[in-house]
């Protein structure tokens, strides 16, 4: 028993270290390749870019922020499994899972508007611990840990003290609701419905155009909630935990608590989730 | 005749002069009550917002930024015409018409998105002859002349030469299209329509929320296109003077040129207009 408590602590102490180092490393390599993506985005030519989807395109500025974070995560953890946008899942012997999405927001990215992040995110044997969302054009870097609520930290001072995020408390009277959704035909004949539901409800809905940068802004309280009918784990990982730590709370469409496996996302202040919900369920 | 000419060419020389005047004027009312925003901008209150009617919101912010602007126009022209978005028509005895909207995007401010803009438009005799539109987050500066082209600025620097605005030369296969819509239940509709079907149709859309930054977008070649159904004066007049100058085409939802009275807007690089029009009017 007593050796079995040893090795328990020996584990806590092993991971809490082991977190301090991962931190560092995803801001770092978050840094590194905002600070790249703001040197093309003022100039990006958007005749360039290449049709990924009918909704999605695939630009240098992506596959170029990529290769930094993966460079920077494969040379400080060669064990870890990883999963990014761009280049999927690459395998890892150790429990610890890296969730990447290198420019999320490309569309936006193209068209000059701000809304588009570096997003890491890691989970522990499924669980997730660590959220690491930087808005370059916002100057605004936010950062979640497992139980230690999410911070934002302007971009270039990250030594000093961040800002506590929290929800809002704005109940569903008053709510913005943004909105998204996947790839499939169905997820966008999902959304298209739900902004039409909930403008005629007599909401404000908005579609900013980046799923990480959404959920960052319900965990700082400047909307209510955020749904997207067939959402990508690296699009919306780091965000929940951003979410739950501020105080939020988010489901898939069914109300049940998100997790890793789950296809849809519903995250919110809490107020409003009831009414969201209700909405979603009808679509 | 020749007294004819001589009065025509007086005319001439009076209005070339009360433009410079008119420019200069409107641009550091616009800075002055950009400047006032942007101070208010990072640490704005939520939840003090007011309901103008179901999707829209009035603040503070708004009523500040209309009291400088119309201050500045009032003193250096005290005879022209002014319709501003809160304070209504203000008569005057000139044949000029001043077009303002204070804080155009007033949710986007409220939601800390960079989505907003101080607009202003002239008109002589129902002709629009410039707009001055400014941008305080993006640190932009967009200035239109009938005849002369339309410039972006950077805020700080309008003493520099501005960079020429130019619409994309995109066509429908790639193009991006922005929208909006005005207040009544049936405008919404038409919205909520035209986002389904333009999805639907495998285009990309997005609502800025800034009518007068959607049109900019057109102009500078970052969309190729933008429609509102039952879109006010206020938030469009100055934006149409904008694309027009940067090469592209307005018109109403029937596909004649945009005018004063016009009920919706369409506005585009030109390339794509046809294509939007097709879907506007079956909606």
């Amino acid at each position: 028993m007593n050796s079995y408590k040893g090795i328990r602590r020996f584990e806590c102490i092993c991971r809490f270290e082991c977190m301090i180092k991962q931190k560092k490393v995803a801001i770092a390599a978050a840094k590194k390749a905002g600070l790249a993506l703001l040197k093309q985005f003022n100039n990006f030519d958007r005749g360039k870019v290449k049709l990924k989807s009918a909704h999605e395109i695939v630009t240098s500025a992506d596959l170029s922020a990529e290769k930094i974070i993966l460079s920077e995560l494969r040379k400080n953890f060669p064990l870890d499994q990883i999963i990014s946008e761009e280049a999927g899942t690459l395998k890892g012997k150790s429990d610890y899972f890296w969730i990447v999405d290198p420019l999320d927001g490309t569309t936006n990215f193209s068209i000059h508007s701000p809304f588009w992040a570096v997003s890491i995110g890691l989970a522990y044997k499924k669980e997730l611990m660590l959220a690491v969302i930087l808005a370059p054009f916002f100057n605004e870097l936010y950062v979640a840990e497992k139980g230690k609520g999410a911070y934002l930290y302007k971009y270039f001072k990250f030594t000093a003290k961040g800002e506590k995020m929290k929800v809002s408390k704005i109940n569903s009277e008053k709510m913005i609701n943004i909105f998204c959704h996947g790839k499939k035909i169905s997820d966008i004949k999902r959304a298209i419905r739900y902004y039409g539901q909930q403008k005629l409800n007599g909401f404000d809905c908005r579609q900013l155009g980046s799923a990480s940068l959404e959920l960052a802004w319900v965990a700082g309280g400047r909307a209510e909630s955020f749904f997207i009918p067939g959402a990508d784990l690296w699009d919306v990982a780091p965000g929940v935990l951003l979410v739950r730590e501020a105080g939020g709370k988010v489901t898939d469409a069914a109300g049940k608590e998100w997790n890793l496996d789950s296809y849809d996302i519903i995250a919110s202040n809490g107020k409003t989730h009831k009414e969201v919900l209700k909405v979603v369920k009808r679509l």
